[in-house]
């Protein structure tokens, strides 16, 4: 149901509690209409989601996108946008749409940037040029958008691991996630104690200064958002001080930034129920199955993650049991689906309304074909399927929170049971089979593009 | 209607001839359904319509699709296709399907390629290694893949125009093409009426061995293909030769590798009478509007082109006024859709079941903005746009051979109109706004790539 611009953009409406944990149903709306809760959110980074036209992505059960504000700022610009009618109608998507506010950009791409306790002054990667953002300006280009949901403008610090990965004390990480601990570092290197400290009170003040330029509040939800890395400590203090100031919801940041799954799961346990109860709760950038699982559990209500499209490019494609590697020749002359019993378009063309021989499912053969020829259609539908992956888990989250099984729901999609921190300590496989892997082993990089 | 496997394989019906020139309306029936005539086929090279999901093929009015055989026997080889059911299983396309010989991939490729009166030596594109094909390969290859109608095996010269451009005589052409005419020139240069003189011999007995080979006559049906090239007196002993084997159908090769609009018509007008009127006859790989409008009228039935999707991926789309280059930055704020009126998902998205805002169309801004970002679904919206004008326009072809009103068709789609020879001869585009282009002069390359 669509609500008038005589509300409150944005009404969230808890159906159940479980009770067992933190987890609850729910449900959004916005002035672009409503999403169930706990959701996820697919990433259309520069307007679209990779390679599938809007009505798919909502033909697969989506009801919310996410939009990034750094992308859409180089390119095409948010006056444009604004001028072509604001994002929803640029895109061709009707329902809600998020964006975040920049600020996980000026972490990701911290080889190309220097922070200040005023913004960040970022070289463009479309044409070199400066682009300057504040908490002020980052809120401008989200008006001009017109998302549903706009995030403020947040110092995300580069995780405890990044750091010990730079002076060599832990293990080896994405080299890219280095870069912020080389720009964050002074002369006597890396202090991560008091990089906390300067995001914490930039996060807070930022925060101020986001609410103060907001110019659409009655049609656009701001959501303030929580750091303090895996310091939780800290993370009790910057939820003090995001909560402080009153928002229609509350996120919580820089725990996809190169944490492992024990962590993520630490700090959001912790974290959660921290933010106000009646308002939604998102963590932003997770995740794999087993992250979102936790975090439903510890109250959480919204998710984004590029998983299911980068990972579906690359010839990964997700099942209840893991991600599969369609590239591998095992899967050459395989005639069967990605997943007996998936209901997407790919692995169930029939019922989706796409006509095939026999309303068979696209193979595995022909999928692995498609990578090998490097045919377009390839990424393509192991992204829907994978898009449509992530979906099912998430409405099968939903039942789970008023049934109460939740050994039912790690029945059926054991890729999300917890992992045996042996086997992640040690980066082996969970499976013998070379072409399944579990959610720890493909694609485990922070998402540096989005 | 399908066909029972006791009939012949092809049946050919014509359910009206033009009053005003040679043109006639059919239908085709295979043993996988039937397809309306005169009718475009979109090309398929590697068994995927590059980036479009086969039910939108069906959805967007095409009936019958093309594969490149030479293309899916380097990947992923066709003993493979066979064992997953064939073809049609393999890319889950319920519908008619033509494959080509490879025989156009002989003298598209002849940089990497030996000719001889026994076939061709191949080096593959995939791993370098050698591919031998003889008629008799190039037909267990079409019987393995098993398409529902396959192409004999040819030997197709390069045209004069190429081989004046290499002697400096004639226009520049593409530089690609040369290499065919290098690999067919004696010490004393390239003798074009003696290099026809072979080809017409090879295409002759290559078709007597290519009917011998064939294993599958009761499911699949053989065409045979006229050469020779523009020289009418060799179209006419080529036609002669080759409808002396009585084929279930035939085509005419040879005719869209670098030859001029005028070229294409005169040839096409000359030969396609000469092919018995009670069978289909194909026009191999051409091409714009006004050279299938032309080709129709002298009583061809089918053609294939990659046009659609190849210069759709490049951002160029096709309206009934020519092309329109999508990247021009004339287009970066244009709300309309790329042409009003077209009745494709991209321009028409409700009447196809696409959930848009307003059942509005896709922007041309918005469609800018997807190739300046290089987001896949620039290209996939873009061919998929391009698939349906050239559906459309057949379908406008069709009504018009019952109503006889060529006039109201070329009124209805000016860029099908003939070309003012003075403007095609100083290569000057036929409209002075740059973004919007004659079928002349964007992408009149010789598909290299199928």
């Amino acid at each position: 149901m669509s609500r008038s611009a005589t509300d409150r953009p944005l009404r969230f409406t808890v159906a159940h509690r479980s009770a067992v944990c933190n987890a609850r149903l729910g449900c959004v709306e916005t002035l672009h209409g409503s999403f169930d809760t706990p959701a996820f959110m697919p990433v259309g980074t520069r307007g679209s989601i990779k390679g599938i036209a809007p009505h798919m992505v909502a033909g697969i059960g989506a009801q919310i996108v996410l939009n990034n504000t750094y992308h859409l700022l180089l390119r095409p610009g948010p006056e444009l946008v604004a001028r072509m009618g604001g994002v929803h109608r640029f895109m061709n998507w009707d329902g809600p749409i998020l964006t975040d506010s920049g600020g996980y950009q000026a972490f990701s791409m911290a080889e190309s940037n220097t922070l200040d306790d005023d913004g960040v002054t970022f070289k463009s990667i479309v044409d070199g040029s400066k682009i300057r953002m504040t908490p002020e300006r980052a809120i401008g280009v989200q008006n001009l958008l017109g998302a549903d949901i706009i995030m403020a403008f947040d110092d995300c610090p580069p995780s405890q691991r990044a750091g010990l990965a730079v002076e060599g004390i832990g293990p080896a990480i994405d080299p890219r996630l280095t870069s912020a601990v080389k720009r964050d570092s002074g002369k006597k290197g890396y202090d991560h104690a008091a990089r906390l400290e300067i995001a914490l009170e930039r996060t807070r003040k930022w925060l101020e200064r986001c609410q103060a330029a907001h110019e659409r509040p009655h049609e656009q939800s701001l959501f303030g958002i929580v750091q303090g890395g895996t310091d939780l400590a800290m993370r009790t203090r910057s939820a003090s001080d995001i909560t402080g100031v009153d928002l229609p919801g509350y996120a919580i940041g820089g725990v996809a930034v190169g944490e492992s799954t024990d962590d993520i799961a630490r700090v959001v346990a912790h974290t959660a129920p921290m933010l106000p109860a009646d308002k939604p709760r998102y963590l932003m950038g997770v995740g794999y199955e087993r992250d979102l699982l936790v975090a439903v559990r510890a109250g959480v209500d919204m998710f984004d993650c590029v998983l299911p499209t980068r990972n579906g490019r690359n010839a990964n494609a997700f099942t209840s049991g893991g991600q599969i590697r369609l590239r591998n020749k095992q899967f050459a002359e395989d005639a069967g689906p990605i997943e007996e019993g998936c209901d997407c378009p790919v692995c169930s063309p029939g019922t989706n309304g796409w006509r095939t021989p026999g309303g068979r499912a696209f193979s595995r053969g022909y999928l692995r074909h498609l990578f090998q020829a490097e045919e377009m259609l390839g990424p393509i539908l192991v992204s829907l399927h994978n898009l449509r992956h992530f979906q099912r888990f998430m409405a099968d989250v939903r039942r789970t929170v008023c049934s109460g099984d939740w050994d039912g729901l790690l029945a059926r999609w054991p890729v999300a049971a917890p992992v045996v921190a042996a086997a992640v300590a040690a980066g082996e496989p969970e499976s013998g089979d070379a072409a399944l892997l579990g959610g720890e082993t493909v694609g485990d990089l922070p998402d540096l593009s989005a």
